[in-house]
């Protein structure tokens, strides 16, 4: 049987498409980038997932099935030439090409990590690097690390070729420890590769002074790493060693896992069902999100990130990854570990990567899935007869987790007992960090260790969602709470407050209101929820959090225009994933990004549409963020509102758990009152 | 030896007191409402913690210990007279009474429980309720239910005497079963008693109309109940019964837990330390919080909350409790059940408390103790070794759970093992609902079932933290993030983003501030972090929830001041603990609450002060809220800011946990990939 339409693309048909590209270019060098499943043609889908909800036994929908596509990302290099970057769509059950795109050069395919393999070499073959190396005395036993990163936005005006910027740190070898803290001694220098010539261009120095300094204020003492301070995490070098009176944790299913996972991707728990699937440029996806065969969202994902850096010297102003875009956060996904990552009883899913060769082969558990205990669900005691009925949340939850050099992030999704789903963000890893002279401040970041700026910066997250509530026409609303005015006749006494409801007409950026209680609910107006009358819905409140700060026309601000507003609202149209647009690397303005999606002006009442939800954090380090930081964790809730008939979760056993025990009967060291 | 200073009082100690109290009013009839540990005051406390933490061995602190003091809380009952409210300060040691007070008529007490049974026994008893209740044809088997509550804010103009209201349902008794759902059956009256009287003086008429109906649109159809609905959540009465494909999830401790409690009331836990009391106002608190010895914060509470109701129509604007100051969050304090209200391994904490002859008596389990895994505490992959080190975020949970009629609400401080304190309030329990005609809906709340409307309302709570970082002399500022301008000298790239830092000189009240990251930071000015040079502090982000939507000048709004900012700092004085004043039932204003404080303009800053944190929740009811809410989470998180020397738990092990398994290796229900 094929595969479900949603299921990734298998090694053999990630290698089918490989072939076909390659006998497309007979006389090229391909270097490949990316190949993995070109979703569906919604409208294809859609018919395809009627069927598929409503057959009845012994039909198939084999015969409903869209064609199985697959995108593939590579360059096409020639002697002595600019490689061009070319996107092919191949459908890999007839062998054929359905379309190809030869993408211009204002635009910059996503970096891949042997990119950042050429960097260092670059690095280790520079003259001029190497001679501005040694104006700084290392330490005793200290080795040099590069730290690659993108370039950043291209500054206005420069010239538009592919560079890449490598952050200078150097280790402590002195252990033989491959895993001692580089970041902890940070080098004043950013050696700068033209990707096409893979040398190093040009060395940027760096300012290291205080307040007071200025913007180029620079000390470059050869002994420049004498005030750092080893600060390591690894626990075979942490000074100290680890706790000891931590005891463990164990979290066990003995009857097995409320949840089943059949045809590779289908999940079912607790009257949910969805399709996983996993691509390099988003990481985990859910498609299909229904429940009691309801349909709630098609399509869910994370689906961009940017993280500008608020120091004012040059270059850091070309600090600013665009997490999603640049490299791709599936690419970049942790290969996840039973009993670190994930506690219980786990259920791992694989995905495919490739090789520039286009050579695929398996990435091993990358997304995780597992249920737990989130606290008390619902509780009511009758106080007349003492009776107390208590439930517990049980959440499912998706995680998926990347490493981008420095810093981590954990993504998860939840699905829970109250018909709720949660989109999880926790922040962790190692901050960024430049050298400060000794015994300085800073306005740009806080010395988090010595010698070592922690710089502030913000991170802004993009989720989108693709919502069919009971079907493809949707509709949002926003209401909002509002003091009413005080009235003999409406309001004799001052505590009304009216709810003044909002339709959002046209495709628009929107923004949280907290002061108002501002909610956005994603309608359908066609049903109407039986008891309230109202259409059946899902809300949420958008998070708060500040917006970009860096000033408007700057790189920084034109570069990630989806940062302007907490929420979006667009139509739905083909291929419209990226909420910067589908290339950031070295962007100077986004493109195709939701700030151009609104400006159609589309209809979105009754429409197939869009929602964009965008949160983040403003991080102005602490020292406790050093050396690696805790978990910041960021939630957006969606809820059902008039969606249900009832309270969805009422239906969950209040069954007491017989593993609980008081502290007294589970071991000694544990005192009794 | 004698009970540390913040453990509450004993039985024996309670009943001292009693006797105390009885052997000084011999002549008259004493009506006990509360007895209980008058926390000590601050400034011999100082001294005696001083001493404590710095004690040599066998050194001890008792000859430090201040009095062991009993606050008294009684009505003088004297014939045909109205009671006069007494509080009385008793030595439990020396026997004597240190204070006494006489509380006058424009306060009134909180109310009792026993209050809530004269209600129920003046209705029996009414022949006007009872010829009322006449005009309504209820369903056969069906039965009066009078759910009491407090009478509200008393009418501006209104004689000040001392009422109780009754809500009053209707319960289906044909199951015989008393846990059936009665809200579902809500009657349009509400009897009103005179609480000296104990009869019941008036009977207000409730309007069932809809929108368009006006404020008195009543339709008193005397077969009201008819388009009502069954809405069961107990789960024997449950139809379609409870989901039977929940698996079971155990948590253990096979290695015992890592926390230890001695002394009755001594938790220590991961470098933390702290004493926990609990009172029959506040619940749960948590005393002397240090971590490794260093002093965070003296005293943390729940101090107030208020959920005023938006129905325009009288009497609904005196729908206001305050549930800490009315009746008592400790008084309504849940008696936690093993394996319902907290998995793992629990430590239970008893309370004492006392009926109306004094007597005082064990209320049992009112408080868990227990560890909890919050997922990712912290990670990081090297990626060019692959090397991942990755901890767990552990918890240690102090809940209590209170029932107020149809309300739950679920407190709990969290410590974590990252240095951070989160305050969680969980709401879950019957949204308060009233009968509205068929058919209609209405401009003040959803229609969640046939015929029962949830009115629109808001929880305000108020958090009070009496920090000590590092000290008693602390001075709050609160640090935004903003935009700077573009300048060639100072932001040549538009990247810049300021930080501004505003001490808060005097006491005042604040308010959140998203749009501008603002971040509210406790700090000791007198020390300062060896890295940052910033003085050590705790930070926290208010939650920007809605404030208080009732118009300036109503009663809700009079009464609850508090809820006019989301912050406010005072300085410390003596018995100042309630955020709302001290006395709430029937109040017209906010008496001696944040609002008057902030009044005496005190200077703040490297001084003893008191920062409250008020955050809540505009619940809008949707039918899924329905019969028994999900809970709604809300979270206040102070974290160390340049308070510690790197991350608090960097040495937090990343052991593996040897209990997780794959899906594949644990039963056979689940399915592989």
């Amino acid at each position: 049987m094929a595969p479900h339409p949603f299921t990734i693309l298998s090694i053999e048909e990630t290698r089918i498409a490989r072939d076909v590209v390659l006998s497309l270019h007979p006389d090229s060098v391909v270097d490949f980038r990316e190949i993995f499943l070109k979703e569906p043609n919604k409208e294809l889908m859609k018919q395809y997932l009627e069927f598929e909800h409503t057959a009845q036994p012994g039909q198939s929908a084999q015969s409903k099935r869209p064609p199985r596509l697959a995108k593939c990302q590579y360059d096409i290099i020639g002697a002595d030439k600019i490689p061009e970057y070319h996107e092919s769509i191949i459908d890999v059950e007839t062998r054929k090409r359905e379309k190809h795109e030869v993408i211009g050069k204002q635009f910059h395919a996503s970096l891949t990590l042997w990119e950042f393999d050429h960097l260092v070499k670059a690095c280790d073959e520079s003259e001029e690097f190497q001679n501005i190396l040694k104006e700084f005395k290392l330490p005793d036993g200290f080795e040099l690390v590069i730290e690659p990163w993108p370039y950043g936005g291209l500054d206005f005006g420069a010239e538009n070729r592919r560079y890449f910027q490598g952050l200078c740190f150097a280790q402590n070898m002195k252990s033989g420890n491959p895993d001692s803290n580089f970041y902890a001694y940070p080098l004043p220098i950013i050696p700068v590769m033209d990707a096409h010539t893979r040398k190093i261009c040009r060395v940027d120095r760096l300012a290291t002074g205080g307040k007071g300094d200025g913007l180029t204020g620079k000390t470059h003492s050869e002994r420049i790493l004498d005030h750092c301070e080893q600060a390591e995490y690894v626990p075979e070098l942490l000074s100290g060693g680890t706790r000891t009176d931590m005891k463990p944790i164990n979290i066990s299913q003995p009857e097995g896992t409320s949840f089943k996972v059949t045809d590779s991707s289908l999940v079912e728990w607790q009257k949910w069902s969805f399709r996983v699937s996993f691509n390099p440029r988003e990481g985990a996806v859910l498609h299909d999100v229904r429940y009691e065969g309801r349909s709630i969202i098609y399509r869910l994902s994370l689906s961009e990130m940017s993280v500008p850096y608020a120091d004012a010297r040059a270059p850091f102003h070309r600090k600013q990854a665009f997490d999603f875009g640049d490299g791709g956060a599936g690419n970049c996904a942790n290969n996840l570990t039973l009993g670190c990552d994930c506690l219980g009883v786990i259920k791992y899913f694989d995905a495919v990567i490739v090789g520039s060769d286009g050579e695929p082969k398996k990435h091993p558990n990358v997304v995780c899935l597992h249920e737990q205990d989130n606290g008390i669900g619902w509780k009511h005691t009758n106080w007349r007869t003492g009776r107390a009925v208590v439930t517990r949340q049980r959440e499912l939850v998706v995680q998926f987790i990347i490493t981008l050099a420095n810093y981590e992030y954990v993504f998860a999704y939840k699905l829970d007992t109250a018909g709720g789903i949660t989109l999880e963000v926790r922040a962790t890893g190692i901050v960024s960090v430049v050298n400060i002279d000794f015994g300085k401040t800073s306005d740009y970041g806080n010395v988090v260790s010595g010698g070592v700026l922690a710089q502030n910066h913000q991170h802004i997250f993009a989720a989108r969602v693709d919502p069919a509530i009971d079907g493809h026409n949707n509709t949002v609303i926003y209401e909002e709470s509002h003091t009413a005015p005080w009235d003999k006749e409406t309001n004799p006494n001052g505590n009304f407050y009216e709810i003044r409801k909002t339709v959002v007409n046209r495709s628009e950026g929107l923004d949280a209101a907290p002061q108002h209680n501002r909610t956005f609910k994603i309608i359908n107006p066609n049903k109407k929820n039986k008891h309230s009358g109202n259409p059946v819905g899902y809300k949420f409140q958008p998070p708060p959090t500040q917006k970009l700060l860096a000033s408007p026309g700057s790189l920084q601000a034109q570069r990630a225009l989806f940062a302007q507003h907490h929420v979006w609202v667009t139509k739905y149209e083909e291929d419209e994933l990226y909420a910067a647009g589908r290339y950031t690397l070295q962007s100077q303005l986004e493109v195709g990004g939701v700030h151009d999606m609104v400006k159609r002006k589309d209809e979105v009442t009754n429409e197939d549409l869009v929602v964009w939800s965008v949160f983040g954090l403003t991080h102005n380090p602490r020292v406790e963020d050093w050396p690696v930081m805790p978990s910041e964790i960021f939630q957006v809730h969606f809820k059902p509102s008039d969606f249900f008939e009832r309270n969805p979760a009422i239906d969950v056993p209040s069954t007491k758990n017989e593993a609980s025990v008081l502290t007294n009967e589970c071991c000694s060291t544990s005192q009794k009152l």
